[in-house]
């Protein structure tokens, strides 16, 4: 359940959670001086050693947060979160590494480099900068060209085998070996911050859960490496999010243009037809809603209204009461997240054009 | 059978060359100005696509010869029948590759790389040099420090899969992933000569014949990375030659020093008895001897007259006839033996003296 004021975990993570040792969030947030909005509203749930990175950002000590990078289509809303993380961090003094996973989309999704790294700089990385994130400030780069990551890996990769692979992955005799090497270069990009500044430095990675096979790897492979004498590495912090609800209410997909708002999408006739018939949490007849109220858990109007459309929380709040007790029809709630998104758009439409130039110079 | 004059296929050898479309080398040395004794007589006995650098040898263009080295104990006289390959195409103009398998050893052996750098230098190096290799001319460098093979590896990576390297290697779900990899990183080195030069360029590859499946499996990745378009690769060619008998009649080898003579022995009275009570062909008494005569072939003496210590044929067809003919004793002959091996080892000292100094600085 996403409300401004309440943390709760959703029944169907909280199985995975226990399974796998991931705690929740809620009990420690409150420690942080300016915690961002997803804490608050419970879009990031669980965590493992965030609380030593809340430790390090209230002692004012270096951390570092590693977020990589696949491109495949236009990114979307539901790219943008992760990025509003990001910028979040780098606001409180973390070092952002962002590394483009060119040699895992050869391997994996047969793209060539060249293809890969074009639309990079076009989409990803405009748009990380458009959002906010300072370019002299992130340390972005292909994998295929860090010969640090990629030693990094090829040493690790003595620290795990076929069997653990397999079970994590699912490989299998038909997996070409690239394939089986890249989450071992995924491994060798998270553990990269604490050998490119040479230092004992907490990392955390922001995921989602079904991430959370790469960060146990990452875990065990750095405990095993320091346990080998050959490096001293600190297990690497974790938070999990929850997606955004694409606008049909299954998952918001680049390949399904329908489900979702894309960063390149501008103010027009048929964005403005996309929002007014997405799926709401409203109820069959316009009687019934004044009776019973909405229910926004079940919207996803209301879902862009938590993940990226209003940052106050009374004014969230305020939405949320007015339509559970039947005031707020979907028809002006739409109509109020169009104009919303609007003013988002065309203001980072501006952004976007100022961040591809300097884009262009960042790799 | 190794003889001087007639060059011939052991039986054992004959299936191995059938099932895998090795050809028998007999047929095509006559085109070679100056084949080496090793062709002549019968130790280099197979190949693929040779007569393709016969032709680059005759009409004097430019070709490479891959030997990789994986440092481990000392150098004996088994090794040094490879480095004698490589002088010879050194001498007629072939490029001579040298990778170091530090790689290789870090995941298949456990060895720490600064170990297998010094192993390097101060053994194989070394007697690389003293043997005659030109330093200046060869190309020698750590598998770990050469940014284009590995990446030629990385790419290459992407062309075989885990059920193909299970085949060929026998790996299993215990094996590491480095494990797997370290194949792919053979196949870039035995390919970066082609990339190196960045052009057409042929390659021959010296092994023994239970090498051969590294071969098949270069040979067909070269030739799905050219049918990609991602490369343009000629599959390498390959020469198969037998390895020396140790002294007691087995394997020589590193790890039984009683089977082998090693390239910085001293002559010695121990040296001397390794000589003297070694497995000859000779008959069980001197009777018997001098009537039916000795059998050179099972004669672990003649094999290091064979392949090391007599480079006239003349010299060694005598020896032939005299011991099958019964007029040659088993003492007389290792005396002579032990003479020659000693002129050998002395010379050989003073040549790793200075080897040595240039070893050094090479890498």
């Amino acid at each position: 359940m996403i409300t401004p004021w309440e943390v709760s975990e959703e029944l169907d993570y909280k199985k995975t959670m226990e399974n796998f040792g991931i705690k929740t969030i809620k009990n420690i947030i409150n420690n942080i001086e300016t915690p961002h909005k997803f804490f608050k509203r419970g879009i990031i749930f669980g965590h493992r050693d965030f609380d030593k990175i809340i430790k390090c950002i209230m002692e004012n000590k270096e951390f570092s947060v590693v977020s990589g990078m696949m491109p495949s289509g236009k990114m979307h809303f539901g790219h943008k979160m992760v990025i509003d993380q990001l910028l979040y961090y780098q606001n409180i003094g973390g070092s952002i590494y962002i590394p483009i996973a060119d040699l895992e989309a050869y391997w994996a999704r047969n793209m060539d480099f060249e293809t890969t790294k074009n639309l990079a700089i076009e989409e990803y990385i405009t748009n990380y900068i458009a959002l906010g994130l300072n370019p002299n400030k992130i340390n972005i780069y292909l994998q295929s060209k860090n010969e640090t990551v990629k030693d990094l890996a090829m040493k690790l990769s003595k620290k795990v085998n076929f069997s653990e692979m397999k079970g994590i992955y699912g490989f299998g005799g038909e997996t070409n070996i690239g394939h089986i090497f890249a989450p071992i270069v995924q491994v060798g990009d998270i553990l990269y911050p604490q050998i490119d500044k040479n230092k004992k430095m907490l990392t955390v990675v922001p995921v989602g859960i079904d991430q959370d096979p790469h960060i146990r790897l990452t875990r065990d492979i750095a405990n095993r490496a320091t346990k080998s004498k050959e490096f001293n590495f600190i297990p690497p912090s974790s938070t999990y999010h929850r997606f955004i609800t694409g606008l049909t209410g299954g998952k918001m997909s680049s390949s399904k243009p329908e489900t979702a708002i894309f960063l390149s999408d501008i103010p027009s006739k048929s964005l403005r037809k996309k929002i007014m018939s997405c799926k709401t949490g409203g109820r069959e007849t316009l009687e019934e809603q004044k009776k019973l109220g909405g229910i926004p858990e079940n919207c996803a109007v209301y879902e862009l209204f938590v993940y990226h459309l209003i940052d106050d929380d009374n004014e969230l709040k305020e939405i949320y009461n007015s339509c559970t007790n039947g005031e707020l029809t979907c028809g002006s709630c739409k109509k109020n997240c169009y104009e919303k998104l609007t003013a988002f758009l065309n203001d980072f439409k501006e952004k976007r054009e100022v961040a591809k130039e300097i884009a262009k110079d960042i790799l």
